[in-house]
């Protein structure tokens, strides 16, 4: 279980085959986020329509609501959402960091509120895994800690509780049949990243995730984290870049050897009323899509540019419509799963290198950087 | 064109076929609401899935935003929310009149401001017939007014100004591609609403429709007025009962031969969280759902019944996700549907009395009736 099968690599580009008890990935894969056990607006049967495979659910969120030992004596997460395919669960870490006013962390762990009710939880790494093993996804994650990134001090104290928590996860984690992945950090210093990336991968764990990035930090430092972080993984096991998810960003991980990424982007765009695009992006709110006959994207196949209009989506997004959502999280999934089978075929084909120059070359980056896009 | 075959009666009870450029509509049947062109959170595809056949938008709505004429130079509304089967719109009466204090009435027609943004409009019969020339609806509806239920002296002038309005909206609509229909009004007064059936039954137009029910009134009021009603419109033709969609009230009315409703019921329940049961309603919201692994309705095949548990459903309800509203509107929309075909069958089968009263003796009606569910 949890063999990794390189099947192709274009420079450090990598094309391969994760197997988990529910299933093959085939990797490089984007996993659609259901935070509170659901991908907003989606229906699984639309997921699947969509041949999404990975699904990421929020740990932090089910632990609250509904709870991690009812989802178990539910039958676990897989059951409880109807999602037949991988899940991953991430640690908690990430939700709990990011309410630094309500979260106090120590050696042992971390003390936080709850968003819904204010009541007082602590999750200890051996905590999270037992609340991740009760929920019962095939990929789970260690409890890490992930500071503002241009924070060194605060960078060097959260990496060393990262690494001991990790060393204290996996001695709590038994289940043969969920994956545990550590998470490298170390914020925007080369130097810290490159200690976090060899402390990780020395790890006996079947993958490892870098975290930590498109949190706040330039696209420059991603992608030079990435540069410093990805070449010192152990070349065998998937790599698992959190909270990525931008058309870009994607190919740019890929170019740097991620096998595996997450992101509520393309599901929180859509209710936001903004399409992604193989060139950028489109507010469908705008007033000159009004009168558009046309999809969405003429070359876009999915079931929202095969049937309606522009002037149908903008129409639906200004009166404020449930359905806005739904066909436009069907158009952006299946535009990152489409382009996630794209960068598989090309790397196999030995031809992504300039497949991916040419992608970057046409794509018109976002003109603010959204922050923090990993939240839920 | 609107033919209407009429395939058995059962007492008042009718199954037919009504015929319309967008296909045959098997009859009794139910129209699901798509208030702004769109059955609010699902998609046409999950429509055509639940064999839905007729859809009901609102002219009222759709003049407003995005606009009739925009809709018109679009291709109409089947093209725009690209519903291939038959639609009906109504006049906008009823939305119109429901905003009291922001519209003022006269012989001649009826001045309104938009609930959007306060601009100032106006619907002469004649206007009301153009809009719905522009939306391209198969069965359209004359201007009526539709006054508060238990006021005689408003219902004697509505009735009267309904009445002249029917003729000149009859005058006004010349495209054979479209079946206009007017409203029978008159409140819960036995003579006013025997005299508004015997006037619109009387045009000559494909079908008659009873306005002014399910709008505040008591049920025994509901059913007395259909007694007095129903025998007196012309028994070949269709007979639509507007806004009605309660399973009691859907039985209660092909008892006394309705052949058409619709109701935003359904929907709205479905985004209330309230599933509708073929003997009563279940607030999903209840604790004593939380832990309940059973579905929803343990007889129901449809998509939500068919995958999630009541454990599932009220996590979603809880948790505010998109998804709660989709799986309820798909359930309660399956439910009518059903229950509809159930009719069509047993009438054909001379077997609907019997049926009739055993479904409303096991029926418990909701405690508080819902008011003017027919308001979108």
């Amino acid at each position: 279980m949890f063999e990794f099968e390189l099947l192709a690599t274009d420079g450090a580009a990598r094309a391969g085959i994760f197997h988990t008890p529910h299933g093959a990935l085939h990797t490089p894969v984007f996993a659609p986020v259901g935070t509170q056990a659901t991908v907003k607006s989606l229906t699984p049967r639309q997921l699947q329509e969509l041949r999404a495979s990975l699904v990421l659910a929020n740990t932090y969120h089910l632990y609250l609501r509904p709870g991690s030992q009812l989802v178990r004596d539910l039958g676990g997460l897989h059951e409880f959402m109807q999602w037949p395919g991988p899940i991953l669960t991430d640690s908690g870490g990430f939700q709990i960091f990011s309410l630094r006013d309500i979260s106090k962390v120590d050696a042992d762990g971390v003390t936080f509120r709850s968003h819904i009710d204010g009541s007082k939880h602590r999750f200890t790494p051996e905590h999270c895994i037992a609340v991740q093993n009760d929920l019962g996804a095939d990929v789970i994650m260690a409890l890490d800690e992930c500071p503002p990134p241009h924070d060194r001090a605060h960078n060097e104290r959260a990496m060393a509780r990262t690494h001991a928590w990790a060393v204290r996860c996996h001695a709590a984690h038994s289940n043969p049949q969920q994956a545990l992945f550590g998470i490298a950090q170390g914020g925007i210093f080369p130097d810290l990243r490159a200690e976090s990336a060899r402390c990780i991968g020395a790890l006996d764990l079947p993958g490892c995730a870098i975290g930590g990035l498109s949190v706040g930090e330039s696209k420059a430092d991603m992608h030079a984290m990435l540069d410093v972080v990805l070449p010192l993984l152990p070349h065998h096991k998937p790599r698992y870049l959190m909270g990525v998810g931008s058309p870009e960003d994607l190919v740019n991980g890929v170019l740097r050897g991620v096998d595996i990424f997450d992101c509520v982007l393309p599901t929180r765009m859509a209710r936001n009323h903004t399409a992604l695009t193989r060139t950028g992006r489109l507010n469908l709110r705008n007033r000159s899509f009004a009168t558009e006959r046309t999809p969405l994207a003429a070359e876009c196949d999915c079931y929202c540019c095969l049937h309606f209009s522009r002037a149908y989506l903008r129409h639906l997004c200004i009166a404020d419509e449930i359905l806005a959502s739904v066909l436009l999280s069907i158009h952006n999934l299946h535009l990152l799963q489409s382009l996630m089978r794209e960068m598989r075929a090309e790397i196999q084909a030995g031809t992504f290198q300039p497949w991916a120059a040419q992608f970057l070359a046409a794509y018109k980056p976002a003109r603010a950087q959204p922050q923090a896009l990993a939240s839920a």
